[in-house]
């Protein structure tokens, strides 16, 4: 049998489709634009897509929103919002013939993160996202750990301060609401970070240059990503933690502000123990992810 | 074989034994006080209580501290200084020729717990243990989840809020710093509440005739509470979280208001899912919990 495996990562802006060996190493890949298309005709391209690859053992597909993954169902997205309650594993295996699996995103990513950054070696994996939002997969004992109603790991919504910002779930004082792209700009704002747009990417870029007001930024961005770590670290113990997302570009800014906090909110032993890495793959994490977590038995995953 | 277990819960200052069925339903029971022995002597007693139960088919034995699950050794309690490296597996099998297993005290609780009051029903558990400390142990898929170098489950040392005050770990504002007995005893100094002994048994002596200070106290308890529990469950999205120890004797002061607070720090799909309830057996729950974790195939364990 093939070892090829599909991954699709469908986002709000765009759909990324590829090929990759078991070990996640991509062979081809495609991007095609997010359109306003339904669903069916959305599906219908991927399908395409997906036979243009040729033989392949598997095809996963990675989608942000509430996914039933015993089923391969998209209950709602959040970026989609033609898209409710569709059977895409029924969809894309009638249209391919190709085993299909569906998942949520951030633990595509995680899935993607244990292969390529832990080469399945680190069994207790936490991968987090810092991006716009603060997200994050759990992999427990080599598997994703989805949770009673698959919604474990929303690793950007542990509370770290209950007085702290508004965050856009509702609640305040969550860990995205300090250091999601929203958080972040208000950091700056606050430390009078000046610039003709404040956002991750001008903050970065005046960091780049020694900024140190953009560098103070950092600094405190570090310190709230350190108590939610800790408390992860508490929690979980696990073996690896990796940062995935557009701000982990920038993880140097971080790093050694963030390692010396974070020893003030972990334990010694569990923090003595875990790996913290940014990932190797920040721009094809998602779609290796996907095309990853198809089980090694076709048929054992419902 | 016989159906019996044998539960020992080793404390700092008493040794519960019991003979349980598989359900958790004790059916002898024996304490005896923890004196200052070699754990060779303590361990030789306890082995001529297990002999003295008659047939049984397998030991469990829960001890605070950090235990080598594995192999059954205690490599060191805070509360039994003298205990370093004890093999108290082999030393049990040696004496008693019956299967022995030893886990942390507060994996057996929630162990006992998944059993007692989710009847193993409910395969993500969080048993979150209100004394002295905070505790917490975390059932996935129905077996103790350990992490990587078994310290997972730390609930108490969630960080609720980086610059609060200082918790006996050396952090700031972990969870078990505000309602530990020690966060109990400065909110209800901090409210001006008025005893000969400001303690958490003379608070709620004082809540039962309806003090208002009292009832405050707990208030402020169950929003931090709140705070932590719904980060458990952004986090683990489990079917259900239980409350043992001394405190959650009280639970019924903190419950109402818990519940209201939990909304604002928890989604709504896995909080609708979760069941919170308070354990039915706060005082065997320990000895329970231990009597329970033996693995069903004798063997199955190492």
């Amino acid at each position: 049998m093939s070892e090829n495996l599909i991954g699709v990562d469908i986002g709000g802006t765009k759909i990324l489709m590829a090929v990759t060996d078991t070990n996640g190493t991509v062979k081809k890949r495609v991007e095609v634009p997010t359109t306003d298309d339904t669903p069916g005709e959305i599906l219908l391209k991927i399908c395409s897509v997906i036979t243009s690859f040729g033989r392949c053992r598997s095809v996963g597909v990675g989608i942000a929103g509430d996914v039933d993954s015993e089923r391969g169902i998209l209950r709602f997205s959040p970026n989609l919002q033609k898209w409710r309650n569709v059977n895409i594993k029924k969809f894309i295996e009638r249209n391919t013939k190709i085993p299909t699996c569906v998942e949520n995103d951030a633990n595509c990513a995680a899935y993607g993160s244990y292969v390529i950054d832990g080469r399945r070696k680190y069994k207790n994996f936490v991968t987090i996202t810092l991006g716009t939002g603060v997200g994050g997969g759990i992999i427990i004992d080599g598997e994703i750990y989805r949770g009673s109603t698959g919604t474990a790991g929303e690793i950007g919504h542990i509370t770290i301060n209950p007085s702290g910002p508004r965050c856009g779930c509702g609640n305040r004082g969550c860990l995205e609401a300090y250091i999601g792209t929203h958080g972040i700009k208000n950091i700056a704002k606050q430390l009078g970070f000046k610039a003709d747009k404040v956002t991750p990417a001008t903050i970065a870029a005046a960091a780049q240059k020694g900024d140190r007001t953009a560098l103070s930024v950092y600094k405190k961005v570090s310190e709230y990503l350190a108590v939610g770590v800790g408390s992860i670290i508490n929690i979980l113990n696990p073996d690896m933690i990796s940062f995935a997302g557009g701000v982990a570009n920038n993880f140097y800014f971080i790093e050694e502000h963030f390692r010396r906090e974070l020893a003030h909110h972990s334990f010694k032993t569990p923090l003595k123990h875990v790996k913290i890495v940014r990932t190797k793959n920040i721009k094809n994490l998602g779609v290796i992810g996907a095309a990853l977590i198809f089980p090694k038995e076709p048929g054992s995953h419902a």
